[in-house]
């Protein structure tokens, strides 16, 4: 559990814990910019370049790969259906659940209003206060990753902030997860742990092209333009067990395998860890390149800490995913479960 | 706009508004005990006994009506897909929507963090403050509503509460709206509005079971077991137009019609105002009845601010309904768009 | 560490644990009127009439043992004041630091506004989300504890809640920590731990009067009505620390001592512990009974987890004290540090 | 009410606003680089390099002008008590306070937890969610305010933030308000508006040095290091009366009066306006330049919104000015009110 530059590689921190530890550090990064030595990068680097994050469904775009959902692949998927059995595959949200970094989930539910009138009517409600689009299962949006101050289709970050908002910004103004529109399409697990003849896939495991050709094809399935991709790594197993463990790294897609998925023309990638990739990347200098594979140069969605087991449980590999992200106007993302029909 | 009491009639305050208004005297109520005259109520008091509210799905239920979504009724639903057409019916989360009572939605975006890494991950999220499930579009839990201190299934407040949890309850013990599950069912839309042969219900008009089968039969459809029902009235159009308008009262539906739902053994009833029924209710001494009706005594739902007329311009009656509450654990409700799909 | 019922005691539980556990078990005790056995209690309970709630300083009075600092008081605080010294005697605020039960504190400080103007004007600012009163050094206001529905001065609960604010009460109509006005008064420390010849009394320790004296004539000192007296007891000294144990129950004053200090006429009492008195009780039938000698029968405030080490490095017993209770409207305590000038 | 470009100069927004308004355009300016016509600016820009914002209190001070608060300034203020006289000059925290642009105050104060024991212990808390050091009544640190990335004592933006804090920053690493401690020292009430012979100068109205010596000779006071100033500018009188208004612009002291101050080396500033300083600034190209006189450039604290009126009905121009910011740790601000002692 060391990485490249020989720092302990845990770059997920508990709220619960009492120390503060350093991302970075176990990331094995520094800010950019503050690097003395030179170095080689792969052809990421390459990429980061603003003309590669030219949308293809148009110049004012902001839906990215959801555009992919026509009425053809909705009424492919509706297909699939033939049990009437519906499977949420997302995590209760919860207090002790694993958060990222300084993050916060604090449900407050005190009762009671009333009774009132001679019906004696009682109510309960509930206080949040959460980073409510990136805690627990979440999708993440297109205003939430960018490569440097640029985001999903050439979206600079000064016109997404509102920099007259004194005060407080209440949402950006480009690449709002309200914008995306409700997912119906066709889901496909991939069973990648299965395929590797594991229950969990170990700390730090890079899942290749290959390995995810291998669970298809052991699935004798296909992946198809506008399919939504759920990929199974056991890590989840973890989740509100051993939370030091899970927060301290994953097994995930690495960036090839991350450019295998964007070939397909997918709609989104979801996974039972808490960043779809492998972290650290093997590549002691990225952080989280997948993410910018996925969001800003392809705008493809992320759903983070699914509940994959129940597909694999319920031995369901193909299936109608519906998705609808929370209208939270202007914001990142959006917690809420993937639903499967089959 | 006066009660039968003679007070004004505005039992809902914006968020926004400077003085505080009184809920109680604008519904023409006291709080229960209070009031000296003698009153005659009608039969819905009768029913204000425990053995009344026990659940038809067994002592220890807590999925209320979700428990009438069979797989024979989902493979009824996905029949109704034709088209591939998805439409989302709800509202945007936004600043400046109206808010019931004292409640507050408080979303803070601010920009960014990062750069990380030589590829220059940068990244953005936000903060919410809001009770979360009562603001916007919002589907009201069986943890919402009681009789007294009386919930569903005979569940006492009592017992919901975690009484030893020092400095707050996180989530109620029971009847949570992580335990309901994905709603995917037959959805039927009721133009009430269409049917009286307007465009906006008056304020405070009671739709009556007539009123109902009328709009019903005008769709030349029907009302089957474990159906959400979608009623327009009209007055969302009210929302973010004239929000003190919106807020100060509804036309919806009153005791006697939602008892003829509640025949219909639907699951869910949904609508274009804030909260489903008559308010203030012509009999000035009853609040919220229909809630009570729905929640505490048939473990029917009601999802609150809905953009019903999606479904009239793209002249949708009957549809495939999914609609998944947030699993947040122990909550009283749940944001979230009901999405159709024909 | 075991109650009189057997059961750990344990009754503070850390924000950061992932376990929950049960405040009522770990004080030995359950909730008021689930006891099937007889009991036999002391006099405390028999006070525990409305009329014992009467307030000294009129039927109206909201201030409570404030009234007991008069401009000869203010003045005989004044004239300690010989070196010009000022110290700060409270905790800081922040991530990690003990909270009571479910309790929450969450500082978020993005940055960054700007720049503004050809004089580029950047700000920063934070977001905080917690029980604002009842965190860290808190200061316990007359709303905050009652007996059964009766606090201070005989108020009603029912007064003081607004129950007609739908969507949750914004402040309490009654007794409000704004109506305190700011404390200026002579300041005294006992230094019980130094007293008992130990640098932190053992848990479980209940502080008696005797105790108190035995400080006090060792401080060769007196208490005089309109007094703030802080208590040393060590306990402070795991703040931070070992915030377990801190947590655990604490040493602290008992009903004897509690109503010793009444007797003296004092304005507040604070201490280095987070709930002034002996937890748990020794009498395991009864739940913070100091808070309600104090409170609600007595008007007099409670100053919670002080640092009163640091008057004990400057060799400081007596002292002008001022604190001045943020004026939240109609909230039940406050936060911010006592100060001692000398 | 018109800027210098001709745009409203209504740089305020109430939080209750239902429309947005453009801070930027009201106070007459653009973001800072987006300006394409050449500007003439004054003195003040030629001073926005890093060297003057070296320290006078040494390069790794944090406490700014809160250093000029020796022990002799402490007894220097004690011997003004001469009545024993307590007043509280700030405002009560509540809803529907004047908030800048998209601030939130947002108290929840649901009852209650309990009975606990068989003595019955209920309690009462409170939630908020604020930005709890820059709502009503309060006192800017030194981490509120930069020139462009540079703050007080040439402290570096860069360095302030934690950006390895994953998932948002609780805190900054430099400059926090938990730093400044607790001032205590002389306070001088200059009333302007006395001076200029009204209650409440005008809108946009620049307080000049000129108006502050007249004021201080019209008090036979004098100026001393050290000293905390208040300035009465009767704008004060608008608060939660005309909130409109109010929050529209605020007459102040100019960047000349400004360096005055700063010349007379006192320790802040307080006024009854929102931001001390006139606004809109009549050289419609700077936003809030006495912030930076005052802030960065000299260490020098603001105390904004206090209730100076207090002061003058009680006929006190001269007193001991007892404040202790809250130690949030990392914040930038803090509430509180002002306390003076006669």
């Amino acid at each position: 559990m060391r990485s490249a530059l020989g720092r302990p590689a845990s770059p997920y921190e508990r709220h619960e814990g009492l120390t503060r530890r350093d991302l970075l550090a176990t990331l094995g990064l520094t800010v950019a910019g503050a690097v003395a030595a030179p170095t080689r990068l792969d052809a990421v680097l390459a990429q980061s370049q603003p003309e590669a994050l030219r949308s293809p469904f148009g110049p004012d775009d902001q839906r990215g790969a959801a555009n992919r959902i026509t009425p053809a692949k909705v009424l492919e998927a509706i297909r699939l259906v033939k049990q009437g059995k519906v499977l949420d595959f997302g995590r209760v949200y919860e207090k002790g659940m694993p958060l990222y970094g300084n993050r916060v989930f604090a449900l407050y539910t005190p009762s009671s209003g009333g009774p009132f009138g001679d019906n004696k009517t009682t109510y309960n409600d509930e206080m949040l206060t959460a980073q409510i689009g990136q805690v627990g299962t979440q999708f993440d949006g297109l205003a939430h990753i960018g490569i440097g101050d640029t985001f999903y289709n050439n979206t600079k970050l000064s016109d997404m902030v509102d920099s007259s908002a004194a005060g407080g910004t209440d949402g950006f103004k480009k690449l709002g997860v309200h914008n995306v529109g409700p997912i119906v399409t066709r889901g496909v697990l991939l069973d990648v742990a299965g395929y590797k003849a594991t229950t969990m896939l170990p700390p730090r495991y890079e899942i290749t092209a290959a390995d995810l050709e291998g669970a298809l094809q052991r699935a004798r399935l296909d992946i198809r333009p506008g399919d939504a991709v759920y990929i199974h790594t056991g890590w989840g197993s973890l989740w509100m067990k051993d939370n030091a463990t899970f927060t301290s790294g994953e097994p995930g897609i690495g960036v090839e395998a991350g450019r295998w998925l964007v070939s397909k023309q997918i709609v989104m990638c979801g996974s039972d860890n808490w960043g779809i990739e492998v972290i650290p990347n093997p590549n002691a200098r990225l952080a989280f390149p997948v993410h910018q594979e996925f969001i800003p140069r392809n705008g493809i969605y992320n759903h983070e800490n699914c509940a994959t087991e129940v597909l694999l449980q319920n031995e369901v590999r193909e299936f109608l995913l519906v998705f609808a992200p929370l209208k939270l106007k202007g914001a990142t993302g959006s917690p809420g479960a993937p639903i499967a029909v089959v």
